[in-house]
Order: C-alpha cells, then sequence, then structure tokens
C-alpha cells in the first residue's frame, strides 16, 4: 500500500461521444481517459454512421435508449433542447468529419473535445476558433503529449527562463509501421490514412508531423515564422507522403528541424523533442515519458523522474501515482480530459480558470496552418513559406 | 486516431470494497484498476473504521445508502443475504486486517480480491488458502507486477523452454524513500511501515522483498528450496529493516540473489528482474516496462517492445494500445482485474478457466512464507532456512 | 589474463611529422594512433613554426637530430634524397596549412597523412586530389570516425544488402563546448576556431559538420545530390556559424538531415548516425561506440556489440579486444593508420591493395566540396544548391 | 585538431617482461599500455617457455640479442648485475607461476609489475608483500578497472564524503562465456581456466569474483569482516565454478553482495559497482566507463561525463582526451603503468611519492584471501566465514 492523493470530483459532469463505435480504437481510449478521475459520465452518442453499431455501442455502454441517436446533427440539437444537456461532446471520427460536427455541437452552445487534426482546411480550423470564441465555449483538442507530467514540466521550466533563451529545437516522430505497403494488405488504418481523399493533402505530416508541431508549441510557447519541407513518399504507389523532414525558424530567432517518419524501421512511436537554450536543454522521449534529460552549462547532466520532490506545480498536479511506477499513454490522454473537466467545472462555478491547462482550438488551429505550409511548401520544391 | 481492439464486457460485475476511504491510495488504485475495462461497478463499501469518512467516501463514489456498511462483518453478512449480492470484494486495507476480513468475506461465499501481503503469519494465509479451496471461491492477490505484459511474456517464454533450463536469477527493488528517518517527520506512509506493531516483523522484505518473490516466481514458476538472508537496518533508531540481502536456492538446482532496500539512493522503485537459462537469458525492469531484453548465446541482444508482432499470446491479450505507447502501473494493476473478472464470468457462464492468470491465494501464501523465511535465517545469524 | 591476437608488423614503416609540436593535441594523438599497432616509428620532424618548440619536441621524442627541420620545405625536399627516406609523413598542423603542406610532400614523392579538412577551398583540394593520382602516392585524411569497428560492420552490412535500398538518412553531431562567447576567455581553441581568418566560412560545419558528411558517406556510399543549410550563430558577436541544420537529397533518392552544433548543452560529442532503408536500419553513437543498434521489419531490435561473433570481416579485422572491453577514440584512429601502414606495406610488396579500406584524399574533396556548398546554400538565404 | 595535454616523460624508464609470447593476449596489452605515455621501453625479455618462440617474440619486438632470457631466474639474475638493469619487470604468465616469477626478481632487486591473482595461495601472497616491503621495492598488480578515470572519480568522491558513511555495496561481473562447455571444443582460454590443476580453487571467482573486491576495495576503502558464498558450476562435466553469488559484511557495518558469473547469457564483460552511502549514491559500469552515475538525496540522478570540468584532480590527471572523447580498456591499462612510472621516476628523483595511486602487491594479497575465503564458505556448505 502507498499513501497517496485521492482524486475529488468537485462535481460531476455529463458527456456524449460522437464516434467511437465497434473497431474505434481512439474513441475507446477518450472514454478510459475520462473515466479515469470519474470527473463526467457518458450519457449520449452517436457512435457510428451505421446506426446498429451506434445502438449495439449504446447498449454495452449503458446510455439510455432516449440519448441514443442515429445522426450527430439530431444530437447536437437534441442535447441542446434537454435541461440535463450533456457539458461536453467527445468527437473521436475520422479526420474530414471533424469540422463539421464540431460546428454543430459549437452552434448548439455545447463545448466540445476533439481529436485531431481539428480539421482539414485551415479556414474550417480558423471558422471553429471564430465560432468557440463568439459562443464562449470550451473547446480542447487531444494533442495527448501535451498530458504527460514530464512535459508540463519542461514547459514550466522553460516558462521561468531555466535553460534561458531558446536557441536550437530538434524534434523527431519516428515509426516504422508503413515501411512496407501496408495498405495493400487490408488494413484499414493504413487505407484511409495514406488516401488523398479521406487524409486530405498529408499523411505522415498530418499524422504526426502535427504532434512534434503542437508539442514544441506546448513546451516552448515559441511560434514559428517560416519552414522549408520536403514530404517524400518512400514506398512504391504510395499516394501521400511516409516521411518529412522540415527545416523550421522560429520568431524569436531560434532554429529547429522536425522530422516526421512511418518509414523507420526500429521504432514504434518514437516522439522526441530536445529544446536547447542559452543557459541550458531539455530532452524528452514519448516511449519513455516518465522522465526528463536537462543539463546546465558545465553541469552533469541530470535525469528528472516524474514525482520526485522537485516537481514543478503543474506536472505535480498531475501526476498521480509516486515516483518510479510508470505512468503512460492513458494517464497522459487522462490528463487533458481532467484539466479540461477541472476548467468546465470552474467555470461553471463561476471561478476563475485563468490557469486552464489543454491544447485548445487555437492550438489545433496552429496544427492545421502547420500542416497546410509543410504541403505547400514541398509542393513549391521545398521552397521557405511563411506563416 | 489508431486502430485497435475494443475491450467488451461479456457481463458487468458488481463488487464492493473494504478500505479505500480518504486519504487512501491503493483504494483508488483499485477502482481505477476496475473502472479501466468496465467490468465491474463499486456497488457497496466500508472504506474505513472511521464511519463518517465511510460515509463521505460513498457518496463521493455513487454508493447507495442501503449498501454502505459500518463494518466489514456487517458488509459481508448483508451481502451475502442480497439476491444482488457482490461478485467479489476488494480488500485494500491495512496489513494486519487482511486475514480476518479476507476470512469473514470467503465465509459468507463471496470471491475475493485481496493487497499484499495476503497475512501477516503463514498459518493465516494457510487458513484463508484452505477456506478459499473449500469454498471453491476464487482468491486474488494483488501483486500488481505480474500484471505487466512483458512479465507475461518472459513467463510465456520460459514455460515454452525458450531459455532452456534455469541456472540464475537475479532480482532486485531498490528504493530510497526511507534512507532518511521519514518517519519521524510525520509521514504516515513510514510511520507504519517502520512500527512493528503494525508491519510485522519485517518492513523491506515484507513491503517490497515480497514482491521479487512474487515476480520471479511468477516468471519462472520455480520453488524456493532454501534461502539465507541479511536484514538489516542502516538508519540509526528504526526498528525494521531497510534493506535485506537474501541468497536463494531454488528445487531445480538453479540459484539466486533477491536485494531489496529503501535505502538505495538515485532509485525509486526498482523493481528488476534477471533470469539467466542454459540457452539464452531475459531481463525486465519495472520502470521501464514495455521493454523486454532477451539475449541467446551467440546472438545479439535483443530488445522487444510491448505491442510488436511477436508477443505471445498471454502478453498480447493484455496488451491494449499499439507498440511505443507506453503502458504503466495502472494497466498492470488493471490486467489483474481483467484477468479475475473474466475468470469470474466464465465461471458464471460454466466456461473453463483453465487459462485463469492472476495471483492466487496459493501465491499470497508463498509471498507470507517467504517473508517469515527470510526474517528466520537472519535473526538466527544469516544461516540456511529450508522453505 | 585474455586469449587474443598479437598485432605482428610485417615490415617496420618509418614517418615524419609536420606539426604537433608543444601544446598540440591532436599531434599526440597521431603519434599515440601510430604507435599502438608497432607499424612505424617517428623519425624526422617538423613539429612548429616555431623551431625552438621543434626542437624540444624532437629530442623528447628521440628524433635524431640530423633529421630535425627548421620548415616542411626544406623537409619534404631532404628527406626525398635520403635513401631511407620517411614512407609517409603525417600532417597535424592548422587547416589553412594542410594544402601548402601536403602539395610539397607530395611533390617529394612521399606518401601523406593529412587532418581534415583537407583543405581551405575546394580548388586546393582537387589539386591534391589530382596531385596523389598523378604521382601515384597513398593519401589518408583523418576522419577517426571512419575507424570504429563498428562503424565498419554498419558499412559493410549496407554493401551487403542487409538494410536494402536506403531511404532517410540522420546525422547529428552535437557539443557544447561554444555555448558561451568561450572565444573571449582566452581559450586558443575557441579563438582560431571562431576566427574567420584562421578557419575560413565556416566553424561549425567546417569542424563537425564535416565529420557527419564522411561518416554517412562511409557507412552508406551515398553521394549527395544537392542540400538546403542554415548556418548560424546564436552566441552574441560570434563571427562564424556555431549550429548548422541542413536537408540533404542523395543520389538515390534519399533523404536526410545533418545537424551539427556547438551550442547543444549537455552535449560533449554527440555523432550520432542514423540510416533507415527499406528493409532495415542501423544506428550508431560515438559516445557509446562499440554497439550497434541494428533493426529488421517486424523484429526486436537488436543491440551488437563489438567483438560478437557475428561481426562481419572488416570489423572483426580491427576489433584489438574481447567483447565487453572498450574501444574508444585512440582505437580508431589507430585504426586509420593500421589500415594506411598495412597498405603501405602491401604496396612495397607489390601485393593487391584493393581492399585498402581508410579514408582517402578523395573523401577529403568531398568533405571540403559539402563544406563549401552547406556554406553557399546558407549565404544565398538557404537555397537549395547542387553538388 | 582539439587542443589538449602533451604526455611528458619526466625520465624514460626501461623494462623487461616474462610472458607475452606469440598467442598471448595480455601481454601486447601490457606493451600497449607501456607504450602510451612513452614512459617506457622495452628491453629485455623472456617471453615463454618456448625458447624458439622468446627468441622470435624478441626480434619482432626489436630487443637486442643479449637481453633475450631462456628463463626467468637467468634473466632476473643477468639483469640485476647490469648497470643499465631493467626498472621493472612485467609478469604476464599463467597464474600458477605468478609467485616463483615475482619473487625471483623481487630477490634480485627489481620493481614488479604482476598479473592478477598475485599468487594461488594466501601465503605465497603473503610472502610476496613481506619481501617487497623488506626490499623496499615498488609492486603493482594489475587490476585493470582500477585504471578507469571514473572509477578514480568514484573513489575520490567517496573518500572525501560526498556519499556519507556507506551502506550497501552492490558489485556485479557477468559474463557468458562459459555458458556452454567450451573446454570441450579445444578453447585454450577456457581449458586452463576451468581446469584445477592450472588455475588452483577458483575459476569464475578467481578470474572476475575478484575484480569485483578490488573495484570496490579501491573505491571505497572498505575492509571485508566475513562472507558466506555460494560457488557453482552450471555446466555439466565442469569441475571449477562459472557462477558465484557472495553476501559480504564489511567492517563499518556495510553490507554487500559480489555476484561473479561466465554463464550469464547476453553480457560480455559486465562489472558493474553500486555503491550507496547515507547522502548519496555512485554507479559505475565497465562496459560505458566513461560515465558515472550520480544520486543524492531528494535530487536528480546525475550522469557525469570524463572529461567534464567538475572531474575530481585524481580523475582529471588521468584524462587524456576530452569529454566525449570515449576512453576504453587500454587508456585504463595504460593508466596504471602510467601512474606506477610515475611513481618510480620520483622515487628515483628522491620525490615524494605518497600520492601513489595504483594497485600494490597489499591489494594482490587481499585478492588473494578473497577468493581462498569465498571457496572456503562455499565447500563448507556456504557458511559464514571471517577475513
Amino acid at each position: 500500500m502507498i499513501e497517496g492523493r485521492e482524486i475529488v470530483a468537485a462535481g460531476k459532469l455529463s458527456y456524449g461521444m460522437v464516434g467511437g463505435g465497434e473497431g474505434s480504437f481512439i474513441g475507446d481510449v477518450h472514454r478510459k481517459a475520462i473515466a479515469f478521475d470519474g470527473l463526467a459520465s457518458l450519457v449520449a452518442g452517436c457512435f457510428s454512421i451505421d446506426y446498429d453499431d451506434t445502438l449495439r455501442t449504446a447498449k454495452k455502454l449503458h446510455v439510455s435508449d432516449d440519448r441514443v441517436y442515429e445522426n450527430y446533427v439530431d444530437m447536437a440539437r437534441e442535447e441542446a433542447k434537454r435541461s440535463d444537456c450533456i457539458d461536453f461532446v467527445s468527437i473521436a471520427t475520422p479526420n474530414n468529419t471533424h469540422f463539421p460536427i464540431a460546428k454543430e455541437f459549437l452552434n448548439a452552445g455545447i463545448n466540445v473535445v476533439c481529436e485531431k487534426p481539428l480539421a482539414i482546411e485551415e479556414a474550417e480550423a480558423a471558422e471553429l476558433s471564430m465560432l468557440a470564441k463568439d459562443k464562449g465555449l470550451l473547446f480542447a483538442v487531444t494533442y495527448t503529449y501535451s498530458g504527460y507530467a514530464m512535459v508540463k514540466h519542461a514547459r514550466e521550466m522553460i516558462k521561468r527562463g531555466d535553460i534561458g533563451e531558446i536557441r536550437v529545437v530538434m524534434g523527431e516522430y519516428a515509426q516504422d509501421w508503413l515501411a512496407t505497403k501496408l495498405e495493400d494488405t487490408g488494413n484499414m488504418q493504413a487505407s484511409w490514412r495514406t488516401d488523398p481523399s479521406q487524409t486530405g493533402k498529408s499523411n505522415c505530416v498530418g499524422d504526426i508531423g502535427s504532434h512534434i508541431e503542437n508539442t514544441v508549441s506546448y513546451m516552448t510557447g515559441l511560434k514559428i515564422d517560416s519552414l522549408c519541407s520536403s514530404l517524400d513518399s518512400f514506398v512504391t504507389g504510395r499516394k501521400l507522403d511516409d516521411n518529412a523532414e522540415i527545416l523550421v525558424r522560429f520568431e524569436n530567432g531560434a532554429r529547429g528541424v522536425y522530422w516526421a517518419s512511418q518509414v523507420a524501421v526500429g521504432h514504434d512511436n518514437g516522439l522526441r523533442v530536445r529544446i536547447f537554450g542559452s543557459k541550458g536543454s531539455i530532452e524528452w522521449e514519448q516511449e519513455n515519458p516518465n522522465y526528463l534529460k536537462v543539463a546546465f552549462i558545465g553541469e552533469p547532466v541530470q535525469v528528472l523522474s516524474r514525482g520526485g520532490g522537485y516537481m514543478l506545480p503543474s506536472a505535480a498536479g498531475v501526476s498521480r501515482i509516486p515516483a518510479g511506477h510508470p505512468e503512460g499513454y492513458y494517464e497522459a490522454f487522462a490528463n487533458i480530459y481532467r484539466n479540461f473537466a477541472t476548467t468546465l467545472i470552474k467555470r461553471k462555478n463561476g471561478d476563475d480558470t485563468s490557469d486552464a491547462d489543454f491544447p485548445t482550438v487555437e492550438d489545433g488551429l496552429s496544427g492545421v496552418r502547420f500542416i497546410a505550409k509543410a504541403v505547400e511548401s514541398s509542393q513549391k520544391g521545398s521552397i521557405w513559406v511563411s506563416l
């Protein structure tokens, strides 16, 4: 038995879900993440475009019949009429449907949590951002990796100036699952991701490159000024990029490289971010997420462990178990919902929410813009383009 | 969005909890672990010896008033009378109360999941073991580390004979939280753990040494023949051991060393097990639990990643997310409940449960015996004692 | 005592040195590297532009008076006249003197080993290359990292096609010694390296970026088609680059990123090369040089250890001590001389030298061209330039 | 080119060698180690019991004919008569001959460097120790691992009290080269090592266990009070131990475990020492020797890099190349000779030698005693024996 902190729900929220029907991986992750802290209950849903699937999923998840919807438009409109309307909707559908669904719920006055990418087109993302602002609604985009405790620690260190002015950023996200033509083997995931009609103009940058962009942006607060990218497809016959190398210039004068690859044999999910400042540096790896490598000029490299007494507040606040007890992907995901739900509860109580800490619709917009610009640069011959 | 497997509950169970009131860390872990797969709902509880605490906790957890109990005896007896009696009870109370509580529920005909150590005295543990058998009830002991996917993979490899006959086992569990006299600072956890009246005859072996014993036993199936131990207290004035070094002989002729320490500065929760056989070896570390180091004679060392296509069935079956997406402590804990609940459901359905895979009351009994013998050896001058 | 292979000199060579006087680090490294295998004796030298220094160094190194020279021109000409003329000269002088010195010795008909960079200007390097060819002389450039056994193993694996067609190359060389304005503190090394008049147009790319270029080229045999680079100086007032990020396109269609930095706080000498092919990948790190990470699609990652029975011939041939006994920087350096000397001896004996394996004047020329193009691209606004 | 320190010989020594003929690995290591710093020249030798081998080796090594000896007795006596007598002899012969050879040279008044183990019997080792003292001669035993810079850094930290009072020591030395019955395959090394008539009473403890003992003793200065060991042979038909597990009690009350194995599949030469004190801890691994893991209570773990500005004098003094440029096994070996030769030179000059820092005949005696006691404990049923 280990002593610890009990997660106490100050007030229970309710939510609905669009997507997450049979065969959906990420829908289940969303639900588990929400269940983690007991901050919200699933009470409504439209889990699939196939109504039978929705019905079966609803039954399995104990959603009562009157809140099971055949399509998301009905769901948004009907829920909005109820006195016990859901507090927020979670959208876990294919990329190209994020925009219309999120728009519908915002218009219905319902807070939104949406999978990334926020939209396919920058204009759509911008519209959602404006709409959320106009309506005064909370809007989170589930960039999972911002939820890790050590990422928050890094962010707070950087914000405090611990490593000085940032000079160089090295971000990489290496996977190998598309090293062969998996899309020809019947793998559904590979099929839609490499199909421009379902995915848009980029596969690799859109899927994982955008995680680099968000994680770096979240950690450092740096704005990208311009970029020069090479998006390539190494598997014969593949229509979209499976590898991307991007030079990045930030507004403060810092330089960076983002490398995203799905053909990097030997790598499962290797998101790694290294930030070099004038006084020190920080390194974080998603596959070993409970540790942070920190270095200061002239001193030995340090390895910080999540849960250590030296954790800064934003990280300590989401660190659930003692040091040395690994937290992983689910906890990172749960942290986004936790901070989102806490903010929502505070807002309902009229409390100050200036400490809100989750990726917002603005971050989602940045991500969509980043993807668009990376594609544009590469298509124009890997020239520099401004953001 | 990543494609994956949906966890489908074949039939929902209900459970009650003893312990896990305000300020309890491990009670919350049990509840989160159970919630993970939605296999069971909390419907009854006696969360504290302080009834007010129990009431507050029950309210927070949405347990209905009629199933909140002032003491565990009432709870066992009243639940047993109900047609919707809980399917199992989870016991998350201080060590010295495990025995009477578990006994009460077994006598009431209710399946049990109990925190380790199963009991203080070997005779008590043996009694529980016998009682569970007599009553035909399921009894799990939450040795967390057996729940990790890679531990299961190691176990299955060894069972298949991949590394040959086992020769040497090196087990260690290094922590540093008791490197200073924390019990004098008001730290509750440190106080009761180092107090013989609450903890029994051993602190360090009882708490973490027994995890080495269980993890090795789970992985290898080896039986300890005899041991020679040195239990020591390095912090002045501490009454129980904070470091233990144990030579181990197994029935098959293998040799081993178990080292458990709470004064190993620089280590958080460093459970590490290395198994050397006549053909190969396996190494696993709890703080980096998604990987397994495997070596065969004359070949390069391999690093297996949880989620890889080469995972064996028992590991693949509890691997929830794709390779490279870290699973941690909660998932390991959840896996114990998952396999326990699945077995319970099968049993209710009259299905075959010969593939049941969770630490049982027998493992709990082994653990209590191991602790007792380690203490005995050390007290008699670090002589060899048989098990 | 461990059994092993005795290094037997088939015939002892003699050599002279230009540079390597008092206070020179690299001169001593050259001499130690040559002494390692006893393949050549130092018999002549002009160790400094300061003749007194030359005299003192000569005495210390037991070079006989009649072969100590006041300047390199005399040395080349006088040695050439002797019947016991040195077999080769080692040049360990400042960068901007490599060209005239090497040229002098080539014209005198003496084989050359020269520090990198081969020259400041591409035309000079080309001239040396042509001259060596015309004269039929051996010319090695001491790109140290090509000497490591595991780099040779990687090279041979790639040559055999083990990892398939190369798709992506990630090369980085991270240091932090210039993270502050060290050149203002009297540090000699920092002063000349950041001074355009002594170093040429690039500090960081010239010094360490060129090691990435050579190591990748040595390992893969790939030719660079074009590059796009950003050379930056992050320390206020510094005149040359201290960080460089370079996108690289290879002639076979592969893509790459080279990152060289001297402001990467926390890194000492972090040369790391990762090669991704259609079947597998290879990763090597200079700071942990006795290991190679190798991955094949769908299999666990492997860690190869120098000295293992699976080593390929070119690596096994330079592996001096058993696996697990670390070899380091000196051994890598010694291996270049060993292969150079062995080739020289073979040539003297009229033997086949087609297996010669050391970085040549051609590699030196490639390096100079690479530096020039990286500077050109950056100066023109980080545009793509062809090589 | 990197700036550095030139190794300057204050006065050149001469040495002779016994052993190190054809096929000897370690003889060559000794010679390379000595050659590294140019502090001594090989001028005499008796390289083998086979005189033809001696003659061939002498020729290859440029030893002049008049100082090539048919046996070591002649060598000791003849050299002693010369005005230019060797300054020291290096003994690199099989274990059971160390004693008579060393004794002969001591009696001849010649300083000795001897391979470990110093002798087979404790009485022999004690005699050598006494003799060296009586004669006032320098006597080094080449416990290689004490030569690593980071081991010296650890030692100096501990001496300064940085990690407080030592509580726990974990030493291990894991190899796998004897995991199969290699001695039956014609492997010479395996044959003599596992043959009691050539090796004495222990193979594994004698060969590598004694390195743990020495490295720990060198780092910590702790004296062993008593031990309890299990020496086992896991390969059928093998006559001597191939695995040993030893509980250790130190005079200051610290506890430890030493594990030495030659059947630990997946390990090449895994010497690892972890020292835990009341304030901090230190960890060092031979296969990654340029780094030291250091932890202090409540602080992040630190990774020190050889060559860092924070190196303590005894380590900085033997650190030859900048941080990040790996030093290895040869450099460690060379450091022993370097410190030995420096002390010898100082002594010849009448200088103070109180800072002498190399493993002495006393350390060799400790090692022999340790081996004897480990064997005794195990033979008597793994009981505790005092040292």
